[in-house]
């Protein structure tokens, strides 16, 4: 096991009714910028309702318009109006690209730099940031339990991951209720996303962390078993509780502790969404089986535990154990909806030069060894074709 | 599953060398009270002069001599002496029991009321502590990441736990090298309490939780898998890494999201500890398969879960794999050295009575439907003479 250091000081609230718990979790003495999505989702679920009643007696300024793969652009408005209204706690209502554009924000209201876009392509040191808190809708990102957010660029066609202590939400409400209304789209793409997030940190190299496998394969194999119940009966509450608490664990350091980790699935995914607009999730159901299997040798012990214990492939040898874990998981990803090629979104093979050259200019090698470089990622976008 | 509220702000710095990290986690201004145990392990371990090495700059005062099932009465020193010497930053080093004694220590020093003992005597609402941390050394009651203490006095033979969150430790360093030297009955002890902590909340009744079940499983599989190797090879560090993080991932709230709980078998074990002498761990790999056994119908869902996940008993029908899981568990606590019986102690039937008596003198009845008393208790107590 590796050294490590768990500090997650978020305060989860979860289950049915607890949005009106905000009027104890907010103090009346703070002046609110609730920020929420622009496609009018918590307004026809009533989550915008739940939300301004609980509020009430609470001073309250509204920013909505926030779009999936959150831009720069639109956040620096926010970041506006926050300065002109003296905000001092950002609430973000709505799913993952609501919560981490209100986390950039909270860190570019206080940013002392000149350009608070460094934070994300310079990776400058966030000092610190505006208190918020968070009604999470839509489990996928674990926004709601980290302190990461990703951001996207217009101007350069750039998204990318920045992370800081201070941008943990003080606390998340997470009501499954609220799911129930989801497009089956979404819940595709939650139920991907939660899942590579966690093949992200589970599948590298061993190094003796028996516990940690086996909480990581938790949330696997609950997810296996949760995603048809969800497709056939959107609005069972266990179910979609089941769902929401997966995509929290899967990504608040638990199953970090004490690994290596992975992430090139996410960063080469990045590009795919900035240069191409695939959703996220669809980003990673294409890239993640070609990861696995370019990378079959490096991460072989762990592949052949992740086949004989997430998809139980008794009775097989080594080669096909891994073989089978891939086709399973790509069958996994079908069932849900999802494509797995890039020739399903009329990717062709000419794109992936650029993006792998994006990664070079940058300087930058992914995986757990820091292996993956140009060739890796041209040859792992082949394998996606 | 049920409604639940998880804020567990401790921060965890787990792993080789980290009792040196100390000089960063205590600010230079705090006047640190160290605690710590009074059979000098911390003294032949390294430990002590590690703890002192790390916090030179800073003032500290000592209060040693805090033994297992941490007695009010030794506490109340320690009360004494923070107070004569304005410390404000209690800092234990040791295990369960020293932690516990100072998580009391800490809400005393503080507390208003007359008699501190209403604290754990009748539950008086704790408003404050002073700031603690740990250096734990011996992985067991998970205290090193809870809100929890269990407080023993004296004079009246009680041992009573409690719980705030004002006395979360702010820190707590988990060196796995410093296990090295723990006697085997320690090992034991630490062993079947974790254990026993994960049943207490995973063999209730079933309300559709699939990841925390498996999140549960996760740490007893991993418990049976690394038992015999720590027995075996005492310093092999992974080994000893799993067994500390399995200790801290029992108790610290996780597994409790959204499920109801136990702890009947804490509950009578903390009478056998205070009437009898036992260790706790002791009390309770006698008294869990009793209470297993006597609660078969109503733990009867998770019971088979637990027989054919954890045990593998396959082939076997409904009873069968009852009994095959709780002869299994006792196997287990066997195995790494542990008595499972009241006479291999010596405690004959006639002691049931009085400890039966003392829950109804409490007026509490004990279990996840609050169905156990007193001739309840009486029952459990004979099926473990």
């Amino acid at each position: 096991m590796l050294n490590f250091v768990y500090h997650n000081p978020v305060k989860v609230v979860f289950g049915r009714g607890t949005i009106a718990k905000l009027a104890n979790l907010v103090k009346t003495d703070q002046k609110i910028m609730m920020t929420y999505g622009g496609g009018g989702s918590i307004r026809q679920n009533g989550v915008y309702d739940q939300t301004i009643d609980a509020l009430k007696g609470h001073s309250v300024v509204e920013f909505g318009g926030i779009e999936p793969n959150p831009r720069y652009e639109i956040c620096m408005e926010a970041v506006e109006k926050a300065k002109t209204e003296r905000v001092n706690f950002l609430l973000a209502v709505g799913g993952g690209s609501v919560l981490d554009a209100t986390k950039f924000i909270a860190a570019a209201i206080r940013y002392e730099g000149k350009d608070p876009w460094d934070i994300v392509g310079k990776r400058a040191p966030v000092k610190s940031a505006v208190p918020l808190g968070c009604v999470m809708t839509l489990p996928a990102t674990g926004s709601e339990m980290n302190s990461i957010a990703v951001i996207s660029r217009e101007s350069t066609r750039e998204k990318l991951p920045f992370s800081s202590r201070h941008i943990y939400p003080q606390f998340s409400i997470i009501d499954p209720e609220t799911t129930y209304s989801l497009p089956e789209r979404q819940v595709a793409n939650g139920i991907v996303d939660t899942f590579v997030h966690v093949v992200e940190q589970y599948l590298t190299y061993d190094v003796n962390t028996p516990l940690q496998d086996r909480q990581a394969e938790a949330i696997l194999l609950t997810l296996i078993e949760e995603a048809p119940k969800v497709l056939k009966d959107p609005k069972n509450y266990d179910v979609r509780a089941n769902l929401a608490w997966c995509a929290t664990q899967g990504l608040n350091g638990l199953i970090a502790c004490g690994v290596p980790q992975d992430w090139s699935t996410h960063m080469i995914g990045h590009e795919l969404t900035a240069l191409h607009g695939l959703d996220h999730g669809q980003s990673l159901a294409v890239l993640l089986p070609a990861v696995l299997h370019h990378q079959r040798k490096e991460k072989g012990t762990k592949l052949l535990q992740y086949g004989r214990r997430v998809w139980k492939t008794e009775g097989l040898g080594h080669d096909e154990t891994i073989n089978a874990a891939i086709t399973r998981t790509i069958d996994f990803f079908k069932s849900v909806g999802m494509h797995t090629r890039l020739s399903d979104y009329n990717i062709t093979p000419s794109h992936s030069r650029e993006i792998a050259n994006r990664f070079e200019q940058r300087g930058v090698k992914l995986g757990e060894h820091q292996a993956i470089g140009k060739p890796e990622i041209e040859e792992i976008l082949a394998l996606c074709a």
